[in-house]
């Protein structure tokens, strides 16, 4: 996915090593980032900056509607996007589908801080495919549906596909949302354009595309496609919910960083925009 | 400086490698992004990348006031903050000095249009040591002072100090304003908050932290101090300039990026704002 170059984190010791159906999963204590998980030979979090990323993917879809009550999460097997789901009260019921048991019980292992989203009592735990789930779904079910897949090359494949956003967009309510983990505006603006342009056809209420930093991952940053179903409008610049920090501060998200996520260098704007309008 | 963690681009060739009086300068052609600027081996800039650094370190400042007429570069060997500094046509003299003969014609043999810079006729290249040169400066000479520095540890480690700062106030006229590179969020916070807090002994108008994505620097970001003397307030999170792209469009600013690079993480934002309040 970036060839060329390469991040390397110092590896103090290795602490599991496992091949599941899907994937290589792999656990290292590093010598500055913490705990490294790794799938396929590829970071997927790290104890130090997995804050970015679960908080971004979560509270930039749920931050924008007001009063989420149901949410599925596809992927996301560490636990830590449920983590974040459960900081609101509005919420009622959390879905989460994951493929890979494997990913499951080594967070549950390894990043008990990660995998502390699991003991909510409104999560409930699906281990199959994302896609086959949504088609089982009933049609307008869902507020939010965050996708924390990894990338478009192995088990994820489908997920950056026309097909799979429409079975999103049927489990959404009208007005609900979508957050996609959306690749590197630096490495992957030919893969953002083609999931943009595919997003517009789909989502006839807003189609938006937000970034962060995440060191750990290739080229230090992550975006996100957001967007809604036709009805209610949906602003996603705007936050309109504040968030419960008294049983955990948040360590990366708040409102203007929020805002700002949806602001693109120039190169990204151009491509992006020009899919958008 | 970022122990525990590399990142590494492929080496297609290596272009020059040379030992000056301050320090190992080297080019390669890597294989994704470029002709890359190693110093004391720690990639400065790379042509895919660089629009992100010197386009934010130079806009930042210069946007921030209005009618910027007299510039200095401290640092910025490569020319690539002259390029961008000479975009306003309301500048009328662009002085910098840079410490490092080598960097600057290592840069006019290698990266042209980074050093295009230097053909702009109000600039006045002085090689030599840039606190020297501010100290013979006449007190309130310049608008803006931009200070491109490589790392507090080599040849500009001085840059990072509070007598520097004291002496770029000095130089700078009431309400004129300083950028600097100012490391990363991610992993240089304990600097951060020592350049913050000599920054607001120093500088009695205004002080602000802004960061900007650059996948080459260590962690794939990079910060920058941004402050004005006591005078004319300035408002650095709004942009009162637009800029000139008639003969080169902006590749990575734009006047939205500009107000949101203010815009912290939970984490960096509590350390900082404690200093700047």
């Amino acid at each position: 996915m970036w060839p060329g170059e390469a991040h390397s984190l110092k590896v103090e010791k290795i602490l599991f090593q496992g091949k599941s159906d899907y994937q290589n999963v792999m656990v290292f204590q590093s010598a500055t980032y913490g705990k490294v998980l790794v799938l396929d030979g590829v970071i997927q979090l790290t104890e130090r900056d997995e804050c970015a990323y679960q908080e971004m993917i979560t509270h930039l879809p749920l931050c924008s509607i007001p009063n989420p009550k149901k949410v599925l999460v596809i992927g996301g097997g560490d636990g830590g996007v449920l983590r974040e789901v459960a900081r609101y009260s509005s919420v009622e019921k959390i879905d989460i589908c994951e493929i890979d048991k494997m990913v499951i019980d080594v967070s549950k292992q390894f990043f008990p801080e990660v995998a502390i989203g699991y003991e909510d009592p409104r999560v409930t735990l699906h281990v199959g495919d994302g896609v086959a789930f949504l088609k089982a779904v009933p049609a307008g079910t869902y507020d939010a549906v965050i996708v924390d897949s990894s990338d478009p090359i192995g088990p994820a494949k489908e997920l950056f596909e026309k097909p799979f956003f429409q079975t999103v967009a049927n489990a959404l309510r009208p007005g609900g949302v979508v957050c996609t983990q959306a690749e590197s505006i630096w490495l992957h603006m030919h893969i953002i354009e083609d999931i943009v342009a595919n997003c517009r056809e789909i989502f006839k209420g807003s189609v938006n595309y937000a970034w962060t930093t995440v060191p750990t991952y290739p080229s230090g940053v992550i975006g996100f496609m957001l967007c809604s179903t036709e009805g209610p409008a949906v602003d996603f610049k705007h936050p309109v919910n504040s968030i419960d920090e008294s049983k955990r501060p948040l360590r990366f998200y708040n409102s203007e960083i929020h805002t700002a996520a949806f602001c693109l260098p120039s190169f990204a704007k151009k491509v992006i925009d020009a899919k958008t309008k």
